[in-house]
């Protein structure tokens, strides 16, 4: 490469920190319009599911109140970052009632301007602003405009980066202004090289014929439904766009001449305030009030990439690839050596040439006032350079080296390039046809293994539903402990630190220490009158032995403390004698050196979950089963049965997969059978004595079919030991008689009981428990 | 020993619970008047420090104010319930200011009738009640005779025992009547048995010159300031002791014979209400109000003994033997057979006598309305029978006939009698002064290892601590989980779960989770701006190494993440290379698979307890030291320093012994020194790199030192966990120069911080954290 052009990426070399180059902070933002099943914009409210429009950090109203913004936070690894985003494009799909995320950048089937929805704001200070603003903006430019939607790609380097470098070269300038040159130079480039990404990723050709008659005006109809400039590349980033009325050339060269320059705009009330000057790429700080004041102050924290268009060839709008293109063309910018500081009204022409007509075969692009070259040939020299500088800086080279391969294919194929594509879907099949198609598909796919938080699968499940929950009504979340699940939730003041999602402050610890203790646990219940089995602990045979009168003649479960796979249980249900009671006490030491004898209950075991003062989710949990169909063995029907995507292993999933080992050997045994065993049809075969989902145990929603006596003994007890959220194990005789005290006991109460089993049960409804403890935590 | 004598334990011995039968529930009350130094009725108010009279179920005051009732739980074992009387009685003495217990039941000197203080009471029903009903006795009984102090014994069977016996008697009648003929006649022999156990424990052969003229009348001078029968037993249970006016012989055939001539008296106006028929022995049910209500319906739950007098011989005015001969005479009287049901007015007159006459060498015993024989053989014969009782019973039966040859010896040797003992002692150094010996040289006792509640020395001692603590208040304690020093306290409708003295219902799950990960409680302190060494963690060698450049030119600590010994830790307080920086993580890395690279902050490290917003105590813990005198070895020293009774094994003492082992050896090693070397006068040598009490450190108290600044962030600190029990661990620099933000880091905050090493510190004062905690929870 030829050493001049990128002299500082010798300075960085010579540093090693060339890993830290590629570092980085990534926001993005990302605007959809929703829109009904045919095509036509959504004139329904913002869904209440999403809190409030004003706080949510997650998912806000913009322009229109039928257009949705995700707002990711910033992350320091890109694809995380892109995962987010998926999961918040997925959180607001899954509240969508027949409706649809519309995956176009220009709107989708509009009617007239009065009958736009203007987003609808709470009554405050924020509110009030946030109208005013759109006010003035509808009037200027136009609702119908104000619908185009895009994606805003923020970035900063890592500090560690900029630091060493600074330090590493010397400078005599503060920190502040070699920051701020750093941004500045990539804002600059970026107006020199960015006509390339408006070819690449230029996704909008086109505009439905709904849009606004003055725009629509020497465009040719290329569908029924549909106008355009011919070989458009991006309709969003050209002069029918949504961009200021008159074109500025703003300043770069410093902070100083660029808030002088805008702030010359405002006086010349060409702009109502700065935050009205749409350039492609921004100058940002981390306050977002009175920003010319705190650049010139604080100086620049990041810079914003406005260009991007939505990309309807992508599920959710845009892929990782363009992000990482982008990535490395931010790192280019920042490298590339410049002539000089200026900004040239060629540079802004360049760009909108190439959105109008970037697709055309011959088209030339300016390199100076008066010169002139192929945009082929000037693309190509940009990419080469962009090959050679990912050589040159040595690390993911491959990986970046693939990116820029592809990126290069697009320019020497035009028919390969998004907007192409694109434009010959919406030829074939109309602007709306062909945009709902891909909605309605992407909708679709989203319905499938939904119950993952993309980027989070590591965490228990539990943990997952509760952080998409908390997403959703836009309550900040933070993992601050991965391998513990220890997330931190807040919102306004309000903090909260949640452990394996139902680990809260609501509970006190001396609640937890309770039930953390059998006995304990127990002896509290019965305090408060509540059935439990009636026994006692033995850790010495003969004491055990010597029990018998007070054990004689009632129903008695006799069993090592530690059971495992059911062995060591003697369950006498009539009378016993002295001889058989001791032989059981024998045979339940010979298994652990303490023994449980306690009263039998009869009856199915329930898990129900209480939350407060309510029951919200009650499940029967049945043994890893399969059912038999006098054809395959029992092997093959457990393999069958663990290909569901909701089974997997540790707490990831909502099932867990059937595991054919030791235990579901011997349990299988005791009943005369093997894995290799051919059950007959219908016939249903229990591998394990414990009904545990986390061993393969099946979970059935029983919420509506429990009598409400049992309900209200579950959320006693979660009251008698103090718990506000509790897992209630509880046997019941005879469901069908009603409530009948006699009919119950407690077993257990769980201070840590999963969510997950109760949202995706293998039969019946989701418990929505996520929003339920959100509920409960005040979010 | 001949049958039909015992014929039931015959049937016991068949249904094999002989050892059931010596089981059973006991309960100890015993009245102490309080006095001032020289032997004068304490005219002071009962101690504020004991709560409320009328609610504290272990320490109340009897008929005058300066009278305390201290009253034991019921328990299941005699010696823990003598212990926990001995608690009550080192808890009460604890709390009395110049003031003394007077040992004796016959009252000490007395101001006129006038100036006698009755107990007074809080203003509401309850209060009202027990004012009124004083009044009445006062009036009837004199307030002097109503000082007469003694001590009740509360009785009752193993339930298994009497419902194994029930079944295996086969009794047509019902479990309640069984009960209660049981009871019945246990009362019936003690009418005719009891005149043994006046003569073995009577322990107030003598009364004052202060006591009710009346009453001193006939009686012969025997010192300077006392009267008696001259060879009296017992004053007490004599005619001139607190009886009823006339004597009544109640029937004890049947409850409804009891409840009947009860009845009769209350009519008759002899007794005011059942409560006022002062027998020596009174069937008691659960419930103390229309107790023969209540007796009618559902029978006898307890008895309860009344003729034991204050020993003064004792402590704590009792002996375990003696509640032991007791408890072996109840059961004598269970298995001993009756001629009939009847007592006759001889068998109280019996008892009269033994208490006037009972060391007269010669005395006569009636043993029907006309025979009469020597006491001494009649006594004799029921040892006997005891002591064949006893053989037969085949149950700890060497350890109870030594009880009984111990009782025998007295019976023998009529000087070796407790009456007798004391008798001399009045006659040799006058009553009041021989008494308040007694009294003065127990008080002196009480002040050694009192930090130890007896029965409960296997629990840490923040746990006994907090228990003491809350008897004294009149907190209801119950050890619900020993192993897990977990305990139940409550009063009224209050209930609280502690667990290790410092785990409540105070603090929130998430507030002990945050506090239980180190790096998480970095991260919430941090958010909120107070001071935490900053650093960070590293699981790879190679990530460690290349964060040179975030460390550089800091003050810093390099530390495996699991110290031990203070081994692989290396301190960087100036400029640093890298290859030195390289060093230090290798070394650590060979320690731990996790290192720590944090700030350094200088200082000495303090605990601070806080609870809610103040705090309570703080201590600096020096590591495990000697002090040199340039004689002894380390050894020698090290032993010495260990002798101290507040030093000891596993929590259980204030401080802990300092150990002489692996850690010491190499601790010392690195400083060039052994275990046999001799440090120089006044050389103090550490033995340990860590300060924890827990490995023989010494705790210094500062509560009193710590500029107020520190405090401040120390309550912070807590707040910002939502902590309202913490142990804050600070580093701080340079106390001297009062606060300075700069001076200080938070290392640690802990959720169960140890509270007694503040109550006993090695130097400072007792910051009495178990009160404060039972404060906080609303005791």
């Amino acid at each position: 490469m030829s050493e001049d052009k990128f002299e500082l990426l010798k300075s960085i070399k010579k540093l090693g920190i060339e890993k830290d180059l590629i570092q980085g902070n990534f926001g993005i933002e990302k605007e959809n319009v929703r829109v009904d099943k045919n095509g036509y914009l959504a004139l329904s409210p913002h869904p209440n599911a999403f809190g409030s429009k004003l706080t949510n950090p997650y998912i806000i109203t913009d322009f229109s109140e039928s257009q949705i913004e995700m707002i990711t936070p910033t992350f320091t690894k890109l694809e995380e970052c892109y995962e987010f985003l998926e999961n918040i494009h997925r959180i607001v799909l899954n509240e969508l009632k027949d409706e649809y995320l519309w995956p176009q950048s220009m709107p989708p089937n509009l009617p007239e301007e009065e009958y736009i929805p203007v987003a609808n704001y709470e009554d405050n200070a924020d509110g009030n602003y946030q109208r005013l603003y759109r006010d003035h903006i509808a009037a200027v430019y136009g609702k119908k405009k104000l619908l185009i939607s895009g994606i805003h790609y923020n970035f900063s380097f890592a500090d560690k980066f900029l630091e060493t470098l600074y330090k590493g070269l010397g400078e005599k300038d503060s920190f502040k202004n070699f920051k701020d040159d750093v941004y500045l130079k990539i804002c600059r480039n970026f107006y020199r090289y960015s006509p390339i990404l408006i070819y690449l990723f230029g996704a909008s050709p086109s505009v439905h014929s709904s849009f606004d008659s003055r725009e629509l005006e020497n465009l040719d109809k290329i569908s029924e439904d549909s106008y355009a400039v011919p070989k458009a590349t991006s309709m969003r980033n050209s002069d029918k766009g949504y961009r200021n009325l008159e074109k500025f050339i703003v300043s770069y060269e410093s902070v100083e001449a660029y808030a002088r320059d805008i702030t010359a705009l405002v006086e010349a009330e060409l702009i109502q305030s700065p935050k009205e000057y749409y350039s492609p790429i921004r100058l940002k700080t981390k306050k977002d009030k009175n920003i010319l004041k705190y650049l010139l102050e604080k100086g620049i924290d990041y810079v914003e990439l406005r260009f991007l268009d939505l990309n309807p060839l992508s599920k959710i709008g845009i892929d990782l690839e363009t992000l990482q293109f982008i990535h490395l063309f931010i790192i280019y910018s920042l490298l590339k050596k410049e002539k000089n500081k200026k900004i040239e009204l060629f540079h802004l022409e360049n760009s909108d040439l190439v959105a109008s007509f970037g697709r055309q075969e011959d088209m030339q692009i300016k390199i100076s006032k008066d010169e002139e070259v192929s945009f082929d040939d000037w693309a190509k020299n940009i990419i080469n350079e962009m090959k050679n500088m990912v050589k040159e800086i040595g690390v993911n080279d491959e990986y970046f080296s693939l990116i820029i391969k592809n990126a290069e294919d697009k320019i020497k194929h035009k028919h390969k390039s998004n907007s192409s594509i694109i434009y010959e879907g919406i030829k074939e099949k109309n602007y709306i046809d062909y945009h709902m198609g891909k909605a309605i598909e992407y909708a679709a796919l989203n319905q499938i293994n939904q119950f993952n938080l993309l980027g989070y699968e590591d965490l228990e499940l539990s943990t997952q539903i509760l952080l998409k929950d908390a997403i959703k009504r836009g309550t900040k979340v933070e993992v601050i402990d991965r391998n513990e699940n220890f997330i931190m939730l807040s919102k306004d003041d309000k903090v909260e630190y949640i452990k394996q999602a139902t680990k809260t402050s609501l509970d006190s610890y001396s609640t937890v220490l309770i039930m953390e203790n059998k006995s304990v646990t127990k002896m509290v219940l019965e305090k408060n009158n509540i059935r439990v089995p009636e026994g006692k602990n033995y850790d010495e045979i003969i004491l055990a032995k010597d029990d018998y009168s007070l054990f004689k003649g009632k129903a008695i479960v006799i069993k090592p403390k530690s059971t495992n796979f059911g062995l060591g249980i003697t369950i006498f249900k009539e009378e016993f004698s002295q001889n058989l009671y001791n032989r059981a006490i024998d045979i339940a030491f010979s298994h652990d050196s303490s023994v449980i004898i306690e009263e039998f209950i009869e009856g199915k075991e329930y898990r129900i979950f209480v939350i407060g003062d309510q029951v919200v989710g009650i499940l029967h949990r049945v043994p890893a089963n399969i059912c038999g169909d006098g054809k395959k063995t029992i092997k093959e029907l457990v393999y069958e049965k663990n290909l569901d995507p909701l089974r997997g292993k540790g707490y990831k999933t909502p099932l867990e997969k059937i595991n054919l080992g030791e235990a579901e050997e011997i349990f299988l045994e005791a009943q005369g059978f093997n894995f290799d065993y051919i059950p007959g049809d219908n016939q249903i075969v229990y591998l394990r004595e414990n009904s545990n989902v986390s061993t393969g145990g099946d979970s059935i929603d029983y919420t509506d079919d429990i009598p409400d006596g049992y309900k209200k003994v579950a959320i006693a007890a979660a009251r008698a030991v103090g718990a506000t959220i509790c897992g209630v194990d509880m046997m019941i005789k005879n469901l069908n008689e009603g409530y009948k005290e006699e009919n119950y006991g407690i077993i257990e109460l769980n201070f840590n009981p999963a969510i997950h089993i109760h949202c995706y049960p293998y039969k019946g409804k989701n418990r929505k428990l996520g929003d339920k403890i959100l509920d409960i935590l005040g979010f």
